[in-house]
């Protein structure tokens, strides 16, 4: 196994920066500036035509779509316990979950945030008024879902999903519809992390001050 | 394996009774009357509380999502090929190529279908609008792949893949940005559509005059 992750602090990357961590699997990290556009590099656009991050290169082929290089590590990596085995009487639930948040909240959460650069800047509002109907409707489900299966989305066990989720959260922390302004979802985020591959993240990406 | 199908011809469910078909497993097919709000109907929200189709019964329990039940479906239906097998080299593309359609198209067209009925209807114009781009923006990746791939969107090998981008290109039938207006699409839905099992869709759903 051979990785390496382009990222940028505290975006999609995240997820999968925090994945690669928790399972402990040796990995190259490249910093990608999208501050100064680096993510429009020629050099970058040869890896990831739709200029976004990540990117991971699995054996030196270049990969995108978070949630797709989630599935592909949880797989790749399955002693890990990070997604339930295909075999499994969870599988069918965790599929529904994982494709749930990224045809839900992944879409809602880029509205909210790249309405004007996506679309036409006259109407952003209007998008990003549906996208915060889309996530309070997400943050119900998750508080749902919590509340009747325990300290993960899936249950007792932490997995692919929940750094997903989290990370997800976060975007949300500026937002008229923060998730952590939810107690269920603030006592998740709190617990969640307090893992040590999470920690262990925020130090190599810099990141700090949340959930609070 | 005992699958039971709630569907409504044309809508969400096609793509997942098309691959019931294609797989040749036993299935019960149960229509649901969207014209009558049936998705409304409490006894429907017990199964799908979402209120949408499809819900698919596996083995007495219900589960929505599309895209998650067409890779259940795959996976547990794995001799078929239809998705590379988890040490292919070809899964990571597959994976990638998966969580694009559902995380960029699939949300465009609900937004282009939906925007009045979702959000505030004063404001559907602009979500149609940056609905619409995005919708093209698949169409060129579409045409791309194929004009790469071959016949398929990963190349030789029908799939999956292929009957949700075919449903989801019927869908923009009515659409300024139809899919078939390109001739590479227009081809590839030609093609895919001749299929014993989307014959035997269409005649199930009450279908036709798509593509032509």
């Amino acid at each position: 196994m051979n990785y390496k992750l382009f990222y940028a602090p505290g975006t999609a990357s995240m997820a999968v920066h925090w994945m690669l961590i928790e399972l402990a699997v040796p990995f190259e990290a490249i910093p990608v500036d999208i501050s100064q556009g680096q993510q429009r590099d020629p050099e970058y656009l040869r890896l990831n035509p739709s200029g976004r991050v990540p990117t991971l290169i699995v054996d030196d082929v270049p990969y995108g779509e978070t949630v797709a290089l989630m599935m592909l590590l949880a797989e790749r990596h399955a002693a890990a316990g990070l997604m339930p085995d295909t075999n499994s009487p969870d599988r069918a639930e965790w599929l529904q979950l994982t494709i749930y948040i990224a045809n839900t909240l992944m879409p809602a959460m880029r509205d909210w945030l790249y309405a004007a650069k996506d679309g036409d800047p006259a109407g952003a509002d209007a998008v990003k008024a549906l996208a915060e109907r889309r996530i309070s409707s997400v943050w119900d489900n998750f508080e749902t879902r919590l509340e009747a299966k325990g300290d993960h989305l899936l249950g007792e066990r932490f997995g692919m999903v929940d750094m997903l989720a989290v990370m997800l959260m976060r975007w949300s922390r500026k937002m008229p519809c923060s998730a952590i302004d939810r107690p269920t979802l603030h006592q998740y985020a709190t617990q969640v992390t307090r893992r040590p591959s999470y920690i262990d993240l925020c130090d190599r990406e810099g990141l700090s001050g949340w959930p609070t």
